[in-house]
């Protein structure tokens, strides 16, 4: 094997994610041992959770990456030698292989990437999108026919399978997003009943507007300024679903939250999740997810940064809400 | 019978709740239809939860008193006379009997006292009060030995049977009170692990240091400061149960809530509840209630006012804090 390309984490941010956080380093590769396999990724994703992964916030649900490791990630590869039974050479796996071109592994945590799904849909859907939304949806917010959605993070990777999952389940869908254009996406091509863009002057007019029957499921998945107009239109026994807070992963100073009384009033259950306390259902929720997605009821876009270096400053549409769809490097 | 008293609503209150809100006016006796009994009321209660009975939000749990109606309060009394054959004279009976002397009831929503228990005991325990910290801590936060509970309006009728309760059942118990004499009954006399004064300029330091395992259970009665440094001090997969907001009822202006990342760090689950959801399950709630008072597991303490005319400044002692005891109105 000819040597290979790693980014490592070098500095942990403060605010925003500086490049100064990161390190291109050159590896060689090194022997395999018995039930080892080595991993050629093609993709990786990027996903908002990497700013926790790199903070030193020991609340975090996962413990961060270390200083001088390479960064983590989720992708998908090819075997290109194996000392494991089950991961022959030539198979396609997706597991958190890092920010790498290649990648040794025991198996732990690595599947096997079912047969004639391209690598964008396996990243962009079936993988830790899908089962988040799956079991956010499905797990904690419990829908039912006829209710009212509001997902904010609409355009974005869980968000835009929330939605259309709902709609498939027939719920009336209302999506939050950044940008005009992200909601014309939704209503027109995933055909979510009503989109805001969040930066409006009006939100909390048209978010009256979208949902004369009041809100009973709301999926966090942004904080920010619609996160009070949604709670201010709750309907009793409402359900609020916490899976994202990406407004405030970069601020120094967090936002206030709503005022309580109305979770009284309204009898409100707000609950939060993330989707590594899940991974036992994994299996299922794959299943549930693909269902939909052979079914042609799940659409999706990426924007694909072209390798591994691309990850540095890529990373950053994210938060600036500039990625057109999940963000993903081809490797 | 002779003429009696009645207090009615007559003017909603804005913020703090005015003597001008009410009027106490004189009725004569109607004669009783088949089917009904009247009530001669001894004792009833004045709660918290009467300034939102007093507003016209419409958000409310329950509708609101309608103006020149007999304003709302559970009581407890004498079937002085009867023409209802579970009802007999002689019978102590509780129920919504509103603010007056006499009542005219079909027996709805009425129940039997059971023998041998004081009424201020089944108005300061049993009613109420225990079924309300019953439901919300059993039926909701769903305890372990060992766990942690912090308790806000840890010395109110709600909060110190929480609290007992929750020591009953092997947990450490904080309590949270507005004054240093309350928080001394707490420790003393109720045998709570800790208290702390919400005045106090250490407030936060104070809780982290009663709590060095954390919160698992965060029981909510009053909103105020104390709801930001209990959530900071939140374990993961922590229950806050969100009872009463009293720092927020008077408030024009309602105060901001918690930022909404630890939600998702914690994975923590937050549920409003209200009493008249659950009075189905009332009798067994009852039963559990009398079980720990009758095992001498739950003090109390009562504040009574002499008279009818005594509520209507009274009323306020819940909202300064100045009520020593489960507030009731001895008639």
């Amino acid at each position: 094997m000819s040597s290979y390309q790693a980014v490592h984490l070098v500095k942990r941010p403060v605010n925003v994610i500086e490049a100064s956080c990161f390190e291109l380093r050159e590896h060689s590769p090194t022997e395999l041992q018995e039930g080892q396999f080595r991993v050629k990724q093609t993709h990786m994703s990027l996903d908002p959770a990497m700013r926790g992964w790199m903070s030193a916030d020991t609340n975090s649900y996962i413990p961060p990456v270390e200083l001088g490791a390479v960064m983590r990630a989720s992708g998908i590869g090819e075997v290109v030698e194996s000392r494991h039974p089950d991961f022959p050479q030539g198979a396609r796996v997706m597991g958190m292989f890092g920010w790498t071109e290649q990648a040794i592994s025991n198996g732990a945590g690595v599947n096997l990437v079912p047969e004639g799904l391209p690598a964008e849909a396996v990243l962009a859907v079936l993988a830790l999108p899908g089962m988040t939304a799956a079991q956010g949806l499905f797990g904690i917010a419990k829908p039912k026919a006829g209710e009212t959605l509001l997902v904010s993070g609409a355009a974005g990777s869980v968000g835009s399978l929330v939605g259309q999952m709902a709609k498939a389940e027939g719920l009336r869908v209302i999506g939050v997003a950044g940008s005009d254009e992200k909601c014309r996406w939704l209503v027109e091509q995933l055909g979510f009943d009503g989109a805001v863009n969040y930066k409006s002057e009006q939100l909390a007019e048209q978010v009256a507007e979208l949902t004369p029957n009041g809100i009973d499921i709301y999926f966090e998945n942004t904080g920010g300024p619609i996160q009070q107009v949604a709670f201010d239109n709750m309907n009793t026994f409402g359900r609020v679903v916490v899976c994202g807070m990406i407004a405030d992963y970069n601020s120094e100073q967090p936002s206030a939250g709503p005022n309580w009384m109305q979770i009284i009033k309204k009898r409100l259950s707000i609950q939060g999740f993330t989707m590594p306390d899940h991974f036992d259902k994994a299996p299922q929720l794959m299943q549930q997810v693909a269902a939909y997605l052979q079914a042609g009821k799940l659409q999706y876009r990426v924007h694909v940064l072209d390798g591994l270096a691309a990850a540095i400053d890529g990373i950053n549409l994210l938060f600036s809400g500039e990625n057109q769809g999940k963000l993903l490097v081809k490797l």
